[in-house]
């Protein structure tokens, strides 16, 4: 399986990169690494680690964006950055998956550019998993931030796209899945909910109707569906959130007298353990579904980990043939565009 | 100063409201508090405790609005609950301000349509206190879910109301108000952000901009204004989120071996003091803004601390005169509908 990975995209430079595609090529002999970018910069970065060479190969692109591009100037006047260059290798079909810690503005532009949609899709979108009560321990969440205005067919896709992704990469059987309102009952809901609400339950999907914010969390339902301005907002306060109360109890715990600040000693590295399984960053990547080829974004910060998990992650959504089963599901569940 | 008291809202109860309420002109011989409801439930729970009889009047109402009834139907068919009583004492001046700890839909409709909208107020406007890294320790939002679909001109009454709020409840000298958005940039935003942008900007307020999730608890802004239907999935997104991260906390700490679970033991009360600072519903209420009088609304689940604290803050917005200010600010800042 063949994964092109920008190596000049994230906040912690080549090296970062090139080291978690090292180690994801050294776990998994199946694996190769197309890595893109400045080539002396990153034959340099891989001159310092052992691996099987004829598991990576460098590509090399002239340009590179950074996390300050505007995604449309990046589009029109970076074509030759790492990130086009990695998109058209999934384009002509060296590679079966692109993943980027850069630009996410500029990835999902570039993506959508050179990619184009799978056929139906009216727009892609961006899911994260976020941490959950739900049995698998997560709840997907999309769009979280690729279409800022929706309308009720785009809300659809989401819903069909986030259901197949919930069950292929995710393997959650029969994902129950919530459009996100400020109320459980059909009376309650902006404009747009209300006029998605019969196309979603005309869905041939476990739909359960409306939840409203605590839902994202509470574990009801596997797939929570929302406009890309709403998702963004929740996922970025959500994420602002955790580190308030962790750096709060933290405080707390060194600030109470002596057996508390013992106490503590303890419990920081759980509390710490706790963190990073909220912080989704850490974790892996970001699928940008409806592109007609896999394209995954990792966070800027990402640590050579999360890089070596997200290789990992575009890999096994090669092997889900994912893209195939949400073109089958638009036509199956009517919401294809034609 | 006489605050009028729906004696039959909440989860918990007449006597838990009755309770609250004789706490509160226990601490504070300057309140009275006209308690509304069913005058032998609240006349049988008043003769369990003491109290000096000049600062509890009991006002008969017939009826009782339950969480369950549809805010529109109340309006309509229960001209004679607690509600509607409580909110005619304000109207009439017996009383200065109105609090509930019931049905929040019903609240607000039944405040609108009683107590009517200051002159030049657009739409009222539900604000909270969320807690947050600010120096006052709490970042206010408005709208957290009475206007799910916005125009602009709201949006800008919203951020003149909560600037008055602000700085004459909260005491806070220059609020840093921003605009809930995807992104900093001014190119980040839904439809309803840009069509907003210049207006916020025209404003005589210290507007920051746009902020985005993170921004509503790191301490970026004093105030942040939304559309309701963003705030009330935010709002009921972040406590679902604090309490499942607590819950995982304390279920660490009880299952890491025995030092932990004994250092547990001293960390639990100090988890659970942080998180009563978070869970704001115990701690007041929140003030439909933009009505002519005075109306606040607690949560369903409120104990007597938190009724008692919410007679507190109604007081306090009685001594204020927030309502002046507001119809003097709309009209400064040019946004007052004509």
């Amino acid at each position: 399986m063949r994964i092109a990975v920008d190596g000049m995209g994230g906040d912690k430079g080549p090296g970062t990169v090139v080291m978690g595609a090292v180690d994801a090529v050294n776990q998994d002999s199946d694996l190769t690494v197309l890595l893109v970018g400045n080539q002396d910069i990153l034959k340099a970065e891989l001159a310092k680690l052992k691996y099987n060479p004829k598991q990576i190969e460098v590509h090399h692109a002239e340009e590179e964006v950074t996390m300050e591009d505007h995604p449309a100037v990046v589009v029109r006047q970076k074509r030759n950055s790492s990130l086009h260059v990695a998109n058209r290798l999934v384009k002509s079909g060296d590679a079966i998956a692109v993943f980027t810690a850069g630009n996410t503005g500029a990835a999902m532009a570039v993506s959508l550019l050179i990619l184009g949609r799978i056929p139906g899709i009216v727009r892609p979108a961006l899911l994260i998993d976020f941490p959950s009560n739900s049995p698998s321990g997560y709840t997907s969440i999309i769009d979280v931030g690729a279409n800022a205005d929706c309308k009720p067919k785009m809300l659809a896709q989401f819903a069909v796209m986030g259901d197949m992704y919930a069950r292929y990469i995710r393997g959650v059987e029969n994902p129950r899945v919530g459009l996100l309102s400020l109320g459980e009952e059909d009376s309650k809901g902006n404009e747009l909910i209300h006029e998605t609400r019969e196309l979603m339950k005309s869905l041939k999907l476990n739909y359960i109707g409306n939840v409203e914010g605590q839902d994202v969390v509470n574990g009801k339902a596997e797939l929570v569906v929302c406009d890309g301005f709403t998702g963004n907002v929740i996922l970025k306060f959500g994420t602002g959130l955790a580190r308030l109360i962790v750096d709060a109890i933290k405080h707390e715990l060194v600030n109470n007298g002596w057996m508390t600040k013992v106490a503590a000693g303890f419990m920081l590295p759980v509390i710490r353990k706790f963190f990073r399984r909220l912080d989704y960053q850490e974790t892996g990547a970001a699928p940008l579904l409806g592109v007609a080829g896999i394209s995954t974004i990792g966070h800027g910060k990402s640590n050579s980990k999360a890089i070596k998990n997200a290789i990992f992650q575009a890999k096994k959504f090669g092997i889900s043939h994912i893209n195939q089963h949400i073109e089958e599901a638009l036509k199956q569940n009517g919401v294809a565009e034609l």
